[in-house]
């Protein structure tokens, strides 16, 4: 029998001790814009913040497979037994760029069903995290069931460049959601756009292009707490390939399907 | 003759006090989206913050003039004299579905010529300041000047709105800029957009539609680091007008402004 609960406090352990080692790597002045091997930094700290948390569930989990980002993992085919989806860094541009706006994002899944979803805002210190059935919390404060809302009033996330000429999909889809909506944002950090609509400060977000590292941990928070995450045709997550993303309270998911989505040619 | 360092002192006390009673209206959980009344709630924050300011400028500075966003201030028809441009919230709709990503910002003209600016992200507790000629700074930590960057490497905060139909700008104008840029974001709160570029993290900024109060104290901030604060055609701002707002790192304004506004018909 798993032990959740252990795997869930190891977790959130390790995150906390990634998190001071990426602190450490942040510059004493804000002058990052100067700074010439920015790049090459960032892909340093990806990399070792990910061969921290495999080390660790190597050690601890050993019968426990691995997805990450920079590839230091395994290369399951399927989600058969217990997976963990690791982002170390997710927002890198906005963490080389502003050194804020950025996550550690896992998820872990069993059989392909989310069990625990962690998304940690490094420099807010602020731990979204969820266990199946056990509810969905900001640090100590649980988060409230997710509400209906209609799209007049409601604040989504979308990147302008979902809505301009882009290789994904053609601007004239969702750029008539852009006028029907209160109002448009953009963070620049998935896993943390994700956290911001469990947390009601977004109703819905839009990408086109995310991989299983930038949604595993976001999807287990917002199923948690009523909320529909599919591709942009309604479809299920497949937690094995890059996909669009749709992630949304209750209500407007079915609204904004219905009125820009389903009945489009692309 | 003008004490600058004492006006200077006098309103960061006072955005310090309005931030409590800001803090104080929180609803102590994140249930925000179910608020019946939280647009009323919001105007009577904002006006209650501006009467806080009004009510100290009034007994302290009783000659200085006052532009507020709520309109208990004065209507000058000119920026002679000292004129105190004020947003009690700015970003209202962040302050009211998130609870965070909102400011107080202030900004102080002599004959129009930007003396002090003032942007406070209250939930941040990050106060962004200048006085002209004495630097800039965020908390103790001083901004270096604003260094050239090329299109290609920049990050620039604008709407979706901007570059779908809108009252404004011809959706074509700006749609090639996005492209062209490494990455765009939208926090929805104009003062901290200029803020964000002032610390370097965000490389510009544009909005179509800002009043004085949005842009007073983040014009003030951006010259004091050698930014270039205009409207999208190049030309100067008027303080007692709403306009467009192209705020930007040296270089990058020239390079925009030739490529993508100069030459358009709009």
């Amino acid at each position: 029998m798993t032990n959740w609960s252990d795997i869930d406090t190891n977790a959130k352990g390790w995150i906390k001790e990634a998190a001071e080692i990426i602190k450490g790597s942040f510059s004493k002045t804000l002058d990052i814009q100067t700074k010439s091997n920015r790049n090459d930094l960032v892909t340093e700290i990806d990399k070792k913040i990910e061969q921290f948390f495999i080390g660790k569930i190597r050690k601890n989990y050993p019968e426990h497979k691995i997805i990450g980002e920079e590839g230091f993992g395994d290369k399951p085919k399927t989600m058969d037994g217990i997976i963990w989806i690791i982002d170390p860094i997710d927002g890198t541009m906005n963490f080389v760029h502003m050194q804020r706006n950025f996550a550690i994002s896992i998820g872990i899944y069993e059989n392909g069903v989310g069990m625990i979803g962690l998304i940690y805002d490094v420099v807010r210190d602020e731990l979204y995290h969820a266990i199946k059935n056990k509810g969905a919390y900001m640090n100590e404060l649980q988060l409230g069931p997710l509400e209906e809302v209609n799209i007049a009033e409601s604040i989504i996330g979308i990147n302008a460049s979902w809505v301009t000429e882009n290789k994904r999909i053609d601007s004239a889809i969702l750029a008539p959601l852009v006028k029907d909506v209160r109002g448009t944002r953009s963070y620049g950090c998935a896993a943390l756009e994700f956290a911001y609509v469990a947390a009601g400060r977004l109703d819905a977000y839009i990408s086109l292009r995310l991989s299983p590292w930038d949604f595993a941990a976001g999807k287990i928070l917002i199923e948690e707490l009523g909320g529909d995450v599919t591709d942009l045709r309604g479809k299920p997550l497949n937690l094995l390939e890059q996909c669009s993303i749709f992630v949304s309270k209750p209500g407007l998911h079915e609204e904004v399907l219905k009125k820009f989505l389903c009945n489009g040619d692309w």
